[in-house]
Order: C-alpha cells, then sequence, then structure tokens
C-alpha cells in the first residue's frame, strides 16, 4: 500500500476534484443569517451524498440551528476523527467583490492559478482536500489505514451554539484516538504548520438606548444623551496608553511565552514588515511591548467588529439617534475564563453609563483558547509527510483564529486535535474576493494522502 | 379691508386646504439622497402651479442641485419675501414608521387630529399655512397688503449647498425689507413664539481607513489597527468631564445670557422634566453648568448624528474592518466662526490619528448662528396678531435648531428675518411618524391671515 500510486491518482484528478468543490462552492451556505438556512441544508445535503459515495454510512444531522453532518468510513488503524465546516461568512460589503461570491471561478493570477468565491479557503476548499484524499486512496487501495468519522458543521461561523449540546449527546459516537481539524493555514507560502495553540473568542453585542425615538439634533441637542457619544465613551475606554486592555482580571491566565517557544518562533522568521504591508500596513497596532507574532498567536486582545448608530447613509441628517450598538470579540490565550471576561465587561459598560442610557447585551460565541499536547504519534507522523509533500520542515506553530471545536473536543471527548491546513495569508478570509490556490488544494490533498501514507506504514 | 371674513372663509375652506396639502406630501423630495432628484423636481413643479393658481409670476429656477421656486404677487403695502423649503429628510429607519411615510394620512389622536408623513411638520404643512391664508385673502379682497416675493427651496435638509450662490446671483430680486420665515414651532402647545435667536449648525464627515481591505480578527487582530478603535477615541476626545466640548477656540464667539433675556426665558416657566419627560429622557445630558433650555437656546454643542464601521447586521462577523466613518454636527451660538471650528476639529482628529491610519473629511453644511434685529414694525403687528390668534402673549424667544438662510438673508441680502411657525414639540421633525397637528396647520393659516390683516390697518 504505497501512497505514490495514490499521489498519481490525485493529479491526474485534479480537474474533477475542481469541479466538486465548485459545485459545493455554489450553495449560499451563510450560517449567520437566518434567510440562508435552506442553503445550509442544501450544504449538508450535498456533503451527506459525497459521503455516501465514498461508502461511508452518513447522515444530516438536525440541531436547533443548522445541522451537522456526520459519516463513519471502516479501514485498518486508528480510529481518528475529521472535522470541518460547511458554513461560510456573509458577503457584504458585496459591492467590494470582483465577481459574484456563489459563482465560484478559476482565475489565473500573478502568483498563481486560484479559485475565487466565499468560502473557497473557509472552510469548503480545506474540507474537500481530505475528502478526496480518501476518494483517491479508496480507489487505489480499497480500503482506508485508519477508521474515520467525518464530522462536518453548519455554524461554526456564527458562534457554533448547537455544537455543545450535540458533543454531548453524541460523545460515544464521536470520541475517537485523535481529531483532524482542516481549518487552519501554512505558516507561509513554502512552510506547512501544525497548530498547537489557538486562541480562543468571545463575542459581545453592546445595545445602548436613550431617548424614546430619534430626535432632531438642534431641538434636543444639549440636554438630550446621545447614546452614539456614550458608546465611543465605553470603547474609547476599553484600552489604555500601551494597547492593552483595561478589564479587571483580563489577563488572568495569560501565560509568558517559555524560551523554547520563543526560540522556535524567532526560528520562522516572521516579518512583520511583510505581513502587515501585503494589507497595507506598516507598524503593529497592538500591546506596545510585544511582537507582531506575540501579538497573534500568544496574547489576547480586544477588538470592534462593528459599530451603528443614527444616520450613516449618503448626505447629512441631524439627527439624535435613539440608539447605537457595537460588537465586540475578545481573542484569548491560556486559561483565560470567556465567561469571567464576559462578566467583566458588562459591569464595565454599566459602571459608564450616564443616567437615561439603558443598555442590552446579545452574548456570541465564548470558548477559551485551545493547547495541544502532541504526544499522540500522528503529531509526528504528520511533521513528516507534511515536510515531505511541501519539500520545506513542517513546523509546530501557534495561531491568532479561533477554531472553537478544538477546544470543545478537549473539554467535552478529552480529545487532541491535530490542526493542519493549506490557507495562505492572502486568502481574504471573512473578506471580499476570497480565494484559495489550486496549489493548496492540490498539494492539500495530497498531504492527507500522505499521512494516510504514514499510517498505512504504522 | 377686515380680517374677520378672511378667517370665515379660512375655516370653511379647511378641507380642501388639507386635500391640498396632502397632494403635496405625496411627492416624495428628499433632497440628501441623489435617487429622489426627480421627486424634487415634481415639488418644485407642484409649488409654482400653486403660485401661479394665486396669480404669481412664478418659475421654478435650475441650481446645480435641487432647483428653487420664485414667485411675485403684487399688492399694497411693504415688500416681504416668504421663505419655506420643499424637500424633507429621509425616511429611515423604515421599520419604525406605522404608516408610509409617503401616504399622509389624517388621524385622530388623544392629543387631536394630526395629519401624519414626512414633511407635514418639515415644511410643507408649515409653508402652506402661508400659501393659503393668501389664498383665502385675494379670495376675499383681491389684493395683498404687501408685495410678496415667495422664495421655496429644496436643499435645506441637505446643507444647502446651491444657496449662497443662488442669493448672490439674485440679489436684487429676492432683498425685501423683511424676510418671514414658517420653519419653526411655538414655543409650547399654547404660546406661539417668534424666535429672535437661532443657533448655526456645521456638518462634518469624517471617514477613517486602516488596512487596504477588511481583516480576519483572529487572523490580524492584535498588529492590525482597527478604524473603529480609532474613531471612538477620536469622538470620546470631543467632550470633557464637565460636557464642554474640548476643541481650541470652540467657545470664541459664545455671549453670556443678558439678565434681560434670562428673566424672560424665566418667565416662560420651561420645565425640563416634562420636555425630556416626552422622549423617554429625564435629566438634561449637556454642560454640566447650564440649564436645559440655556443648552437649547444659548449654548453650542457637539453631537455625533451617525456612526458606521465593520459588520453590524444580525448574527456575528469576526470582521477587523478597513474603514470607519461618523458624522458630526456642531450647534453654534452667538459669533461662534464655524470655519474656523471645521479646521480646529480637522486638526484635532489628525492630531489623534495613530500610523497606519487614514482620514478623509467630507465638508457638510456651515452656518453661523443668527440673531435679529428685531425693529421692523412688522415684529411688533406680528406679536400682536399672534397673540389675538393664539389668546396667548406670544414671546420673543431662541430656538436650537438650525435655519441657516436667515443668516445667509442677514450676510448676503442684509435682510433681518421674521421667523414664526406652528410647530409642536412632538411633531416628531426627522423622525419616524412625523406629524403636524391639523390645529397647527389651520390656525397657522388663520394666524398669517392676521398677519397680513396688521398689514392692512398699516
Amino acid at each position: 500500500m504505497t501512497v505514490t500510486s495514490v499521489l498519481d491518482r490525485i493529479d491526474a484528478d485534479l480537474p474533477n476534484a475542481l469541479d466538486r468543490l465548485q459545485a459545493f462552492l455554489r450553495i449560499p451556505s451563510i450560517s449567520t443569517d437566518p434567510a440562508y438556512a435552506d442553503a445550509c441544508d442544501a450544504a449538508a445535503d450535498w456533503l451527506v451524498a459525497e459521503l455516501r459515495a465514498l461508502g461511508a454510512e452518513a447522515s444530516k444531522r438536525p440541531t436547533p440551528g443548522r445541522p451537522m453532518v456526520v459519516g463513519h468510513l471502516d479501514g485498518d488503524g486508528p480510529e481518528v476523527l475529521f472535522y470541518g465546516h460547511y458554513d461560510v461568512q456573509p458577503v457584504d460589503p458585496l459591492d467590494l467583490w470582483n465577481s459574484p461570491p456563489f459563482e465560484p471561478e478559476l482565475q489565473d493570477t500573478p502568483n498563481g492559478r486560484v479559485i475565487r468565491g466565499r468560502g473557497t479557503a473557509d472552510d469548503k476548499g480545506q474540507l474537500m482536500t481530505f475528502v478526496e484524499a480518501c476518494r483517491n486512496w479508496l480507489e487505489e487501495h480499497e480500503r482506508l489505514p485508519a477508521k474515520i468519522t467525518f464530522f462536518f458543521e453548519g455554524e461554526e461561523e456564527s458562534g457554533s451554539p448547537s455544537l455543545i449540546p450535540f458533543l454531548k449527546d453524541n460523545a460515544d459516537e464521536l470520541r475517537k484516538e485523535l481529531a483532524l481539524i482542516c481549518d487552519t493555514g501554512l505558516f507561509n507560502d513554502t512552510t506547512p504548520a501544525i497548530i498547537t495553540s489557538l486562541r480562543g473568542m468571545l463575542g459581545q453585542e453592546v445595545i445602548l438606548r436613550g431617548a424614546s425615538r430619534d430626535l432632531h439634533s438642534g431641538s434636543y441637542g444639549g440636554p438630550a444623551a446621545n447614546p452614539i457619544k456614550v458608546l465611543s465613551h465605553v470603547l474609547a475606554g476599553l484600552h489604555d496608553d500601551t494597547g492593552g486592555v483595561t478589564l479587571p482580571g483580563f489577563y488572568d491566565g495569560v501565560q509568558v511565552l517559555t524560551d523554547r517557544q520563543r526560540a522556535d518562533w524567532d526560528a520562522l522568521g516572521f516579518e512583520a514588515d511583510s505581513f502587515l504591508g501585503e494589507v497595507g500596513l506598516s507598524m503593529p497596532a497592538g500591546e506596545r511591548d510585544f511582537s507582531a507574532l506575540e501579538q497573534i498567536w500568544a496574547r489576547p486582545t480586544c477588538e470592534i467588529n462593528g459599530i451603528r448608530g443614527g444616520y450613516a447613509g449618503d448626505g447629512f441628517k441631524t439627527v439624535l439617534p435613539a440608539e447605537a450598538a457595537a460588537k465586540i470579540s475578545f481573542r484569548l490565550v491560556g486559561t483565560q475564563d470567556p465567561i469571567a471576561i464576559r462578566e467583566a465587561f458588562q459591569s464595565y459598560v454599566r459602571s459608564m453609563l450616564p443616567p437615561d442610557m439603558e443598555v442590552e447585551f446579545i452574548n456570541h460565541g465564548a470558548s477559551q483558547a485551545s493547547v495541544m499536547e502532541a504526544s499522540h504519534p500522528v503529531f509526528e507522523q504528520a511533521r513528516l509527510a507534511l515536510t515531505e509533500e511541501w519539500q520545506h520542515p513542517a513546523t509546530f506553530t501557534g495561531a491568532g483564529g479561533s477554531i472553537p471545536v478544538a477546544g470543545y473536543f478537549k473539554s467535552i471527548l478529552g480529545m487532541d486535535s491535530l490542526l493542519a491546513g493549506w490557507g495562505k495569508d492572502d486568502d481574504g478570509l471573512h473578506s471580499p474576493n476570497e480565494k484559495y490556490d489550486v496549489e493548496s488544494f492540490h498539494k492539500g490533498t495530497r498531504s492527507w494522502a500522505r499521512v494516510l501514507g504514514k499510517l498505512a506504514e504504522g
């Protein structure tokens, strides 16, 4: 059972694999907007059909929100679970897209061939690399070198409200030796990464309300409380002059880097200038005493993700608005407790409110950071497999984004996760014109085939 | 030429006058949104036809923006100009309207009969009170006791960009002994007011730009500059702890109240509790050392009228936005210089910007406060006329809103303005469910007829 013939088959089948991916991408499975619930359902059905075509026993599992997809494929070797998510981010501002987000296109760019559209890199293109690796392995060898449970979620981009109860209700079915999660990126264009620490995330929406209706700023400006004004004071007070977050207790559980981590990360040759330069920036804007890489991988943040209030359209309207709102997220590291931070945040906001100002909080996702123990043999097998495929040493790294599911796999199922993915820094996750390099898709599929090859060697 | 028969005629003709007003209100003449340019044109045409029906020599006058309407009606007596505006505010948030904003309805409410719809009170209903007074006078007496020039603007709600050049280009045609302006309110439900000081207004839009595209707050949160965060600091820094505005030189030209003014205003019995209570508020929120009435009539303000940035729709999107923007307005008093304040504001914003943050300013209207000299005999005649109609002493007051045209009449044409109008505090100017009391419309029409009557008496 050598991997070489599987890799050849993957190369030959690439056009068909891209066709399948495009069909998947055409389904506008935006989970955060209820208007796309049917599309999420269709994406789940599409995956069930794909898994059945591989010979898996697969089904769509209802939840109070978007459905889960679970499939089991028998094989010889360790029992592993593979996780990906079929839901995607919203597409606004739509006018910044150069092509329709749900009409995926193959495009030639100065940096190579890409597939363009919402969900290409996050996460449909990524999860399909594993499915395609299994397909080609089975066509060559008929039986997999592992017992694989596929687990696809449809609410990753909207805070995963159904995930915890689903994991609890189906713990025996989903608890395996290890989870493989494909929702992350390469360290850089040539260096594959296996991520062993991920930031957690706390999402919080704040709505401030003053007068019972919008007012004329001439008739009422002065004595009437202005929610946008109050909101700006609330938001401005969240950071101090060094870029640190002011909430009491916020840094409880934040760990300092070990010398070993610092040495490993220094060896990566990360260049803040080019990382920021690619998106038109030049200077790290976060905590003053930390490098850009530390700010992303090892430090918590507080960001404002959205704000609205009053009249913000064309022209000018002298309204004194009744309401203003902001969406705020905290990235968490180490053992920071999202629930304690939520409470500290809400107390802080309440303490900032003048008379005649009411607050409503909407709680979005809350997940701790994940720090993996890389003791299962698959970690080392995967490091070898990725090093062979990319012809560059694969590294254990941190990551700035949140993959809450990795934390829940650990806390609910007692299962560690191996996070490997093929995204690139310029993929435009969550942005207009999201893309996935065809190289990512192709070499990603080959990478998973090589991981299967290592499992077959034992 | 007594006024009594004119008043009787006005009473009898009220249903027809309301029909005419409703036809006018059905035209969605929103000036700030270019999509409604044709509707503004239609509203101007409608007014031209109305004036011609009175026998005036009237025409629509093109500008680079929305057209002006000018009409001349000969008569015996002083030469006066009457000003109103046919454009209206936008209607969003549309879902807060209980009936379509451009399908005006007569409704019975606990406080009496009202006409509901955008522009009823600001300013279509008001300007029609004068037109209807002239119509009924002419039907009764054939010839007016004044030479009247009607001047209707279509850009009052969008900063009047064409007004200054139009006044300069047509100064000889428009310069009269006095202007009458009907775009203000009663002091309270029973007390008519002639306004002799009005706050000026400076409108300013700020757009902050950081990264070249929206970013994922996991991948970039920390080192990437966040425009909403910077904007919140900029806005929070505009006020100090006492509610004062921090811009250098902002209070230059702000005058303290004279003892006479303070005594007159105290005598009005203004109650901050009920004024604020009507809109769900309880405490004056402006400058700490000034009463609510002073805050509105005699003190400048800085308000945030709108803000936008990132994802503010349903659900949550962990975006680190490329752009954030706010619309800010300053209400001005005394001789505060809007141009100097605009410069101070822009310098302040620039001084607050960290690296990697660019700013664009969009300048909206800029008008000084207006302080009238009430020396023309019509001021005293109008005070008598209004006192007779409302059976309550009419008062010379201040006003918090801006009627920039009054300032331009003074600075460009050397013409003072008499500001009288029939709006009420609960009309909902600029808000959803704007209304105008039928009593305001009816007694307003009668009030102007009585003013004409005083002119006829000489």
